[in-house]
């Protein structure tokens, strides 16, 4: 594999001086370029897409034909390993992503084992080693999995939910069988995030998309301390160079102070929080990734200049700064607005670098 | 009107010394109680419920038939006042609100008027007459309005939504725009919350149920600062007694500190902020208001009072708290549970009265 051209991105994530800051968006890889939708309608539907190593090559390194992006993020889902578990998984037209066999009881948490990431996970793995020879050192490959929090969520209510009723009524009511659940999960992230690394991933991601409808104390005991055990667990070094991993809670604004302590080298930051407080509340522990609002990107390019612009200036001087948005990209933005996005952060950024 | 025999709310509200710790459950009059769903299918649809002030009355009333509540709410919705603007309001199963004519250009904004709470809101008026009435001074009765932010939000969109592209389009591109919108909100909310407050509220909350979705920036100027016009331009004192406000940003956790200078009495707080956090961040300036996870109340009794004993401790002593859920109660939440939890409230809270 070719040596890495540009590592601005694994560079800031451990704190490092960097010439400029460096930007990714989540979901880059997405619906919003018609180049995706293309590759989509040949595969077919989202999963098969998932599971071809070529297309989901494809579809990964698309962004980065049209942008000077800093970092390429694996194409996959969050719930791989659910699927991988057994609970068939699928995508029904306007409601998301759906579970067959939902687990809602002991004989169903009990059932679950711990997938083999080369198995039946294989296809992720399968995709990754695709694309890391396509980028051939281009940039940095981010891998990543859902929290076990956020896995579980889907799990149990057996798709999206609005009240998060039945999970919270497992985790309220029995907490020893959500205890047992998470726990199974803890054990299948760390070894599908290791095996990413193994594959090839230079830099892996926790998505807790749902962990910020918990209360504080609900939050550590179900969410962040199963992070934390798996990122203990996680190979932090390959090819010579240190592994770095980010989390991010959707909605933790409250407590990044304690999610800085998790071993994470970065947070993901959502637009509720200005950089600056979360600066402060972080003491520069950890870098920190965000966090412009995904919708400013219907705006105007000038304005979309001005608030890249403010969002660099509120984490202000030094390294540590990933930009990116505060959540994925909508699907109906217009992409030369993402254009306009990330050339900004690079020519507004070389100041806050000097 | 019968003189008011229980004012342990008001009392709490106004950092006050009390006996126990008031309670009521935001939606208390709902869906989850079989007498609601009785009055409801009588009435036909929703917004005809919240027209006929007799009706009305019978739902406000119902859950202080079950439950020794410290406070009644008027039975109303939050999108009465975009429904007098002549916005076209209506339900459809399974998506919620709906406006016929979304308000989404200059000319659409140019065109609303504002609505005189005693003729086009004249309705509600009547049901709080009626309410005060039938109370006859049993609790004090709790008026309530969307915040301008909020009501903007279903406005310009039509409905609900799940990313607001269209609302922070506005606000993003059109500023001025959104402000003569949220301008002729702050108006119209002004005089409807004096108008309730004159037919007999002995207390108002402002619902900003969407503020939590902007930066903390994009709060200040387009939800914070027209909830703080309001507080300044409502009657502060009815009847001899001050009317306290109580201001509920859903997901404002983090800002309460800024929310406690807006003028208001009280702030609610979701669950997913710890009450002795907030409590500093507001420096007991002003009185707290919640803050259980609704979910809670799908757990067993013995969990539901080992919770209420939880959430009185994190307040802790002194005065100042009304216990409340973080967010309505669900609708398919045995009622008996909702009693478990007002029982345990009045209960164990003495201790921190003494």
């Amino acid at each position: 594999m070719g040596e890495l051209k540009n590592d601005r991105f694994l560079r800031a994530l451990l704190r490092e001086p960097v010439d400029m800051t460096p930007v990714w968006m989540m979901r880059q890889a997405g619906r919003y370029l018609p180049e995706y939708r293309a590759t989509r309608a040949k595969a077919g539907d989202f999963m098969s897409l998932c599971k071809n190593a070529e297309l989901a090559c494809e579809v990964t390194i698309q962004p980065l034909e049209r942008f000077p992006l800093d970092a390429a993020i694996l194409f996959s889902d969050i719930l791989t390993i659910p699927d991988a578990m057994g609970l068939g998984l699928y995508f029904s037209e306007g409601e998301g992503p759906c579970f067959k066999n939902p687990v809602q009881d002991a004989a169903a948490v009990e059932a679950l084992g711990v997938p083999d990431p080369e198995d039946e996970l294989g296809y992720v793995m399968d995709a990754v080693r695709t694309i890391r020879r396509e980028l051939d050192g281009r940039v940095p490959l981010i891998g990543f999995s859902g929290s076990p929090w956020t896995l579980a969520t889907y799990m149990v209510e057996g798709g999206t939910t609005k009240n998060f009723a039945q999970v919270k009524g497992m985790m309220f009511d029995r907490p020893d069988l959500m205890h047992a659940l998470l726990g199974k999960l803890a054990d299948s992230v760390t070894s599908y995030l290791n095996a990413q690394i193994a594959a090839g991933a230079q830099a892996v991601m926790i998505f807790d998309t749902w962990g910020g409808v918990l209360s504080p104390r609900d939050y550590e005991e179900f969410s962040l301390s199963y992070m934390e055990r798996i990122i203990a667990g996680l190979t932090r070094e390959n090819e010579g160079r240190k592994v770095p991993v980010i989390m991010f809670t959707k909605s933790g604004g409250q407590w990044l102070g304690r999610m800085a302590q998790s071993g994470c080298d970065a947070l993901g930051v959502d637009w509720t929080t200005d950089l600056a407080d979360a600066r402060v509340q972080v003491k520069d522990r950890v870098a920190l990734q965000g966090n412009m609002d995904p919708c400013i990107l219907y705006s105007s390019p000038e304005r979309i200049r001005e608030e890249v612009g403010r969002v660099l200036n509120s984490y202000g001087h030094g390294p540590g700064h990933v930009f990116n948005l505060g959540h994925g990209i909508h699907p109906n933005v217009n992409p030369e607005h993402a254009g306009v996005m990330i050339d900004a952060v690079h020519e507004l950024s070389v100041p806050y670098h000097k």
